[in-house]
């Protein structure tokens, strides 16, 4: 049983598992991680938010760019773009092998639990690591401008730049037995300063999900800070599907689910008509130390104020 | 039409063919490839002899280990191992973009000849490089040691310790088009310096091969030089199958489809029951020059003597 369960997208998730990571011991985390935007490429199964995660906790992950391994290098990438191969996703000579070894692994049948744990294992990373499913579900993005666009195109190959009309999710509805068990005997259940829309609805939106979700303790951090995404284009979004990208829209979207919702200094607002309690504090985590704080805040007031 | 089509397996006949790249046009040159020792590694389609060739007539091959890239790095590799993954097979990072591209464009429906096309264009090699035929065609050996191995089995993994009992090729025994086409049409067929029995057997022995090498001029480099095989496994095997590692036995094992067997100095013999004339010369290359002064003496015997 997990003291704490953390619902993650990439980059801004993963800054607060570290934090996590840095304060609890590693049979004490449990993280499920979106994998809407998981794909196919080179014939490659990828997964960038099981790995941003599962890099970060190694201690591999590049220190600034919020993808990929520290000092990796793109010599492959520059061999495939020779031959006039698809060269838009970035991909590493060392990342490489994570979705190699992953796709081998899953063509010969193992899940994408089973084969996330046992890179885990190899790279000597102890806390647990849940894809939120094991089948195929992917985000689409409905767009006014360039039609459907799958997760990489919208984000990858377009910056994100079309507008928007709505998402959806394609494929399994379907969370892994893993997923439910984890939420159902957590302590604490956290939503990491993830897209809402992209990282963390995929997640809550698995069949019986939100179910378990009502029964458990649930702190939010919000990645809106004074109307702007910190990272990625959640505030764009926000304002394209008709809200106003604020700590409260936030909120609004987490209701019924979150019992509190930290927010970043001065992002404060009433809420109790949601029925969510607001924190207000530092959540612009650029340190390690910063990690660790905000973690730290979000135990102690999690584990104080909700249930 | 091509004025020199040569059969050739991997890093011998590849020196060969370098040889002939110096002394003909690109259009002029032909080379029909052994896909027997092709494999599935990692997910990747691998076509060992394939890249040889095309590494080294692209100016890419690395100059002594006769095989992969010259300053190839093996990033991945060391990461496939980390997670546990099989490393037994050497890929290198840029070495793994050939295989990537062409996995993806075989998966895609492409025929190795065309993904062959593309990566060679791709590569500015303006010779044509053919594979001798698109399906899986797999080398195996019966040993009496370790059972039925695979072509990498043998070679890579147990370095051909193994004992041979005989050795079969399952799968394709159509050739392209291309090929029977290609032999049709040249005036003058090489087989280079490579292994009778796994780099060229497995190309004369393809449905309608022999029938239309019958009709054309052939020259054949023995790879056996003063009972040895100057690289790799030819005089082992041809002891263990019942031959003398000699000239002579190269001279039987070609008996009907070569005219004239280029031999090292002092290793000729008397071969007029073979039907097959036999040339002297140094048949070591080790320079550039060495390889272009072979392959214009091949030439020219080649034009002269036969027909």
């Amino acid at each position: 049983m997990s003291r704490v369960v953390i619902l993650s997208g990439g980059v801004g998730g993963a800054k607060l598992v570290a934090g996590f990571a840095e304060l609890l011991a590693p049979e004490e985390l449990t993280v499920i991680v979106n994998t809407g935007d998981d794909f196919t490429h080179w014939g490659l199964r990828i997964a960038p938010d099981l790995d941003t995660v599962m890099y970060t906790l190694a201690g591999l992950a590049h220190s600034e760019q919020g993808w990929g391994l520290e000092g990796d290098r793109f010599t492959a990438l520059a061999m495939v773009e020779r031959y006039g191969g698809p060269s838009w996703f970035r991909l590493g000579d060392r990342d490489l092998a994570t979705h190699l070894v992953r796709s081998e692994a899953l063509r010969a049948g193992a899940t994408l639990t089973a084969v996330t744990a046992r890179l885990c294992a190899a790279l000597g990373v102890g806390q647990r690591l849940l894809p939120m499913c094991d089948e195929p579900r992917r985000t689409v993005f409905d767009t006014t401008t360039h039609g459907a666009l799958s997760f990489q195109e919208y984000f990858v190959r377009h910056r994100f730049q079309p507008v928007l009309r709505s998402i959806r999710f394609e494929g399994a509805q379907e969370p892994t037995e893993a997923v439910l068990a984890a939420l159902a005997e957590a302590q604490l259940v956290v939503f990491a300063p993830s897209n809402p829309y992209v990282s963390i609805d995929p997640i809550v939106t698995l069949r019986g999900v939100r179910e378990v979700l009502e029964r458990r303790r649930v702190v939010a951090v919000s990645p809106i800070v004074r109307g702007a995404a910190l990272k990625g284009a959640a505030a764009k979004m926000m304002l394209e599907l008709g809200e106003d990208p604020s700590a409260a829209a936030v909120a609004r979207r987490y209701r019924g689910l979150v019992d509190l919702l930290v927010v970043e200094e001065g992002d404060g607002f009433a809420a109790d008509e949601l029925g969510v309690q607001v924190h207000e504090t530092s959540t612009i985590m650029r340190t390690l130390a910063d990690k660790r704080r905000l973690a730290a805040e979000v135990l102690e007031r999690g584990e104080d104020q909700c249930g």
